[in-house]
C-alpha cells in the first residue's frame, strides 16, 4: 500500500487535534494575559502590499519573503511579521481612539527560512503594542506584560530573565566617540553581533570606528551607562514586585533598523540563553509608514510559538501545568450516550440534543454497536460520564467512568440531574 | 495633511478592536457549538502544494487561486478552502484515531474574486466533518450541528431552513433516462444552475439528454423521489426535535465535483434565500487525494463568516444577542486604578499587579494626569470599577462607575475585597 501522495509543505505544520490543543493552550494563555493587563485584540491581513515591508525594514527581511504577483498584477507578500500592518492600521484609525492604545494580536507569520528545530516557515506570534505614550512607563507596562506572560505559563524566578537595553545609550556613546549619525545603523549592526562575530572580524570592524572590542565591552559592562529610561523602568518594575526578573544588558540592540530607544529580550536562563521574546520602542515607524501623516510614539514586543513551546516542554513545572490543561481539555465530550437498546435510538437522540442545548458536551454512536463497544468508545472519547439508554427507558443509568460507579435517574429530568452531577467531584457516591 | 499611504489590499479586512470582537463572537460561537456536539479541533496550513487543489476540484477553483512559485521553486497556493488539506491530513493520520472522527476547524481561506458586499478575497470558514461512517446517521449528525449553530446565533424557527437533497436520486434518474455515467457530472452541472439559467439555454442543454425542463421540474417536485438516506435523515432529525428545520429540495446538487451522496444547504428563509452554509457527502475524496492508499467515507459542511454576519445583523433577535455579547466583552478592563496622588504610583502599580495575578483585568494611567481626566479614561475603558489610590492610602475607594456609588476598603485585602465585589451586581449598596 503506497503512502499518501501529498504532504504539508516543508516548514508548514499540520495541527492534528493533539497539536491543535497545544496551540490553543498557547493562544488562550496569551489572550488571557493580554486581557487581564488591559489590552484589546485586533487583527491585520496575512497578505499585504510588499512595499509595506520594504519600507519598514529597509529590506532586511526581503530575502525571506513569500512574495508574488497576484492576479491583479499587485506585488504582494505573506506577512513576515505584524508590526508593519499594525503601523498602517494605527495610522489610519488612531483618531478614533483615546490614547494610549494598548493592543494585541495573535497571528500567523511566514518567512522562507531553512526549517529546523524551533523554526518553521510559518509560526504564530503574540504581538503586543502600546501607542501614544512616549515615557518609560509604557515600556515598563509592556515588559510587565512579558513577565506576566511567562508567569502565566508557569515559569518561575530563575527560569527566565528580561534583559533591557536602550539604543539611546549607544547614540550617546557614538556621539562621544565621534561616530557620524549616518554610520550609527552600521555601528549598531556590529554591536548586535558582538557575541557571535569572530574575534578578528569584530576587531577589524570596530577599528574602522577607532574602537576596540575591549573598549566596547567595558562600556557594556559598566552599569553607570544605563539610560535614564532604563532606571525609570527598573523602578517601575520593582514596585510591581518584578525586580528579580529584569537586568541591564547593553549588548542588546535588536537587529531591526526601526527601533529608536529602549529594547529588551526575554531569555531562557536555565539552558541555552535563547531569546523567547523581544521588542522595544519604535517612535518613528508610524510616521514612516504614513509618510508623515501621523506621528505617534510606540513600543511593542512579540513572542513566537516555537521557542516558548520548546521551553515549556523542557521546564518541568511549566510542562506539568500545560499537561494538566491538556488533560482537562482533551475530552471530545463530557457525556457519551450508550444506546443499549437500539429501539431507543430516537429517545437517545432527543437526550443528546437536550444536553447539548443545556451547554453540556454530549455525543452518541452513529451506528448500532454492542454495548461493550459503545463503552469502549465512551472511554476513548475522554467522557466523564456514560449515560445508558436501554429497555428500562425512561429510567436511565449514569456511569461515572473514572470511578466505575453509577447512579439511576429518569429521562424527564435528565438535563437538571446531569447538569447538577457534572458540577460535583467524581468518586464513589454515598447510597 | 496627506492620508496614510498604504491600505489593506482590495478584499482584505483590517479587524480593528470592534471588528475583531465581532470576529471573536463568531469564532467563540462556532467553537462552542462544535465542542458541545463532540467535535475536536484541528488546523491545516494556509499554504499548500497547488496540486492538492487541482486534484480535488478538477480545476473549478483554479481561476480564483492565489497561486505562485515559492523561493524553492514549488507551485504553491493560499488555500481556497480547507477540505483538500483535511483529506490529506486524514489520509496521513486516520490510523491513529478510532472511527468515526468528528473534526472541526476555523480557518481563513483565500479566493481571487471581485470584492463585493458579502464576499471578500479572504474569509473565515467554519469547517465540520465526520469520517468513517457511511450511513445517513452521520449526515443527520452533521445537519444537526448546522441547525445547532444557527440556534446558537439566536436564529429561530422561520428564520432559516436546511434544504436536503441526494445526488443518488439524480444518479437513479440518470440511469432511468438513459444518461451515460460519464455524462453525469455535466448533467448535474445543468441541474445546479436550473434556477439561474436562461429558459431557452436550459431547454437546449436538457434537450441534448432528451429531457425537458418540465420533466426535470416534475422530478424535483415529487416527494416520492426522496432517497432512502433522506428519509432516514429526516426521521433522525425529527427525533431531535428538528423536523421543522428540514425540507427536501432535489434542485440542490452543489457545484463541486467531489460530492457523492446527500448534499444540503442552510438558507436564510426570511429575505433573499441566500445560502448561509452548505455541504454533503464526499466518500471518494480521501481515496483520490491519497491515490487509493486510504478509503474512508466522509461528510462535511462549511459556513463562511461574511454571510452569517450579514444575516445576524439583519435579524433583530440574533442581532440583539450579538450586541449583548459585544457589550459584555467590550471593556478593556474591569478595574481602572485612578492614581489620585502621584506619590502613590508605586503602590498603585503593586495593586494593579496583584489584581491581574488574581485573574482580574486591571489597568492604570501610564502618565500622571488630573483625577478628572483619569476618571474619563476609566469610563472610556469600559471598566466597571475605578479604584482610587490617594493620599489616604492604604485606605482605598472603589467607585462603581455605572451607579456612581462607592465603597471604602484597604490595600491589604484589596484583592479579596474586589474579587468578591466583582461577583456581585451593580447598584447602590446598603450601608
Amino acid at each position: 500500500m503506497a503512502g499518501p501522495t501529498f504532504q504539508a509543505l516543508p516548514g508548514f505544520r499540520d495541527f492534528t487535534p493533539s497539536e491543535c490543543a497545544v496551540r490553543n493552550y498557547l493562544f488562550e494563555t496569551w489572550r488571557g494575559v493580554a486581557r487581564r493587563c488591559g489590552y484589546v485584540e485586533y487583527e491585520t491581513p496575512v497578505l499585504e502590499d510588499t512595499g509595506l515591508y520594504l519600507k519598514k525594514s529597509g529590506g532586511e527581511l526581503s530575502s525571506q519573503l513569500f512574495r508574488f504577483e497576484d492576479q491583479g498584477g499587485r506585488d504582494v507578500t505573506l506577512r513576515p511579521e505584524v508590526t508593519a500592518s499594525l503601523a498602517r492600521l494605527i495610522a489610519q484609525h488612531q483618531r478614533d481612539f483615546p490614547k494610549p492604545l494598548k493592543w494585541f494580536e495573535i497571528g500567523q507569520c511566514f518567512r522562507y527560512e531553512k526549517p529546523q528545530k524551533g523554526r518553521g516557515r510559518e509560526f504564530h506570534q503574540f504581538n503586543v503594542d502600546i501607542f501614544g505614550e512616549a515615557g518609560p512607563a509604557a515600556d515598563a507596562e509592556l515588559i510587565a506584560l512579558a513577565i506576566e506572560t511567562m508567569l502565566a505559563f508557569g515559569f518561575e524566578a530563575g527560569d527566565f530573565v528580561v534583559r533591557v537595553s536602550d539604543r539611546m545609550a549607544w547614540i550617546d556613546f557614538a556621539a562621544a566617540n565621534g561616530i557620524a549619525e549616518e554610520s550609527i545603523p552600521e555601528f549598531l549592526g556590529i554591536i548586535d553581533k558582538i557575541e557571535r562575530e569572530k574575534p578578528e572580524v569584530l576587531a577589524q570592524k570596530l577599528a574602522a570606528f577607532s574602537l576596540t572590542p575591549e573598549g566596547v565591552r567595558a562600556f557594556i559592562a559598566d552599569p553607570a551607562n544605563a539610560s535614564a529610561a532604563y532606571l525609570a523602568i527598573r523602578e517601575d518594575l520593582a514596585a510591581r514586585g518584578f525586580a528579580d526578573f529584569v537586568e541591564l544588558d547593553l549588548s542588546i540592540v535588536r537587529g531591526l533598523a526601526y527601533y529608536t530607544g529602549v529594547v529588551f529580550e526575554v531569555f531562557d536562563s536555565k539552558k541555552s540563553m535563547r531569546a523567547v521574546a523581544g521588542g522595544g520602542r519604535y517612535d518613528t515607524l508610524i510616521s514612516t509608514i504614513s509618510e508623515g501623516a501621523v506621528d505617534l510614539p510606540a513600543t511593542g514586543f512579540a513572542m513566537g510559538d516555537y521557542v516558548i513551546r520548546n521551553l515549556i516542554e523542557e521546564t518541568a513545572h511549566a510542562a506539568m501545568q500545560m499537561e494538566v490543561w491538556l488533560q482537562r481539555n482533551s475530552a471530545a465530550c463530557d457525556v457519551f450516550v450508550v444506546v443499549a437498546d437500539d429501539s431507543k435510538r430516537a429517545e437517545s437522540l432527543k437526550l443528546v440534543t437536550d444536553l447539548r442545548r443545556a451547554g453540556i458536551s454530549a455525543d452518541l454512536p452513529l451506528a448500532p454497536a454492542k454495548v461493550g463497544k459503545q463503552f469502549q468508545r465512551a472511554e476513548q472519547s475522554g467522557a466523564r460520564f456514560a449515560l445508558v439508554v436501554g429497555a428500562e427507558y425512561p429510567e436511565l443509568k449514569l456511569k461515572i467512568l473514572a470511578s466505575r460507579t453509577e447512579e439511576t435517574g429518569t429521562a424527564e429530568n435528565a438535563v437538571e440531574w446531569i447538569t447538577d452531577r457534572i458540577h460535583q467531584p467524581d468518586g464513589p457516591l454515598l447510597a
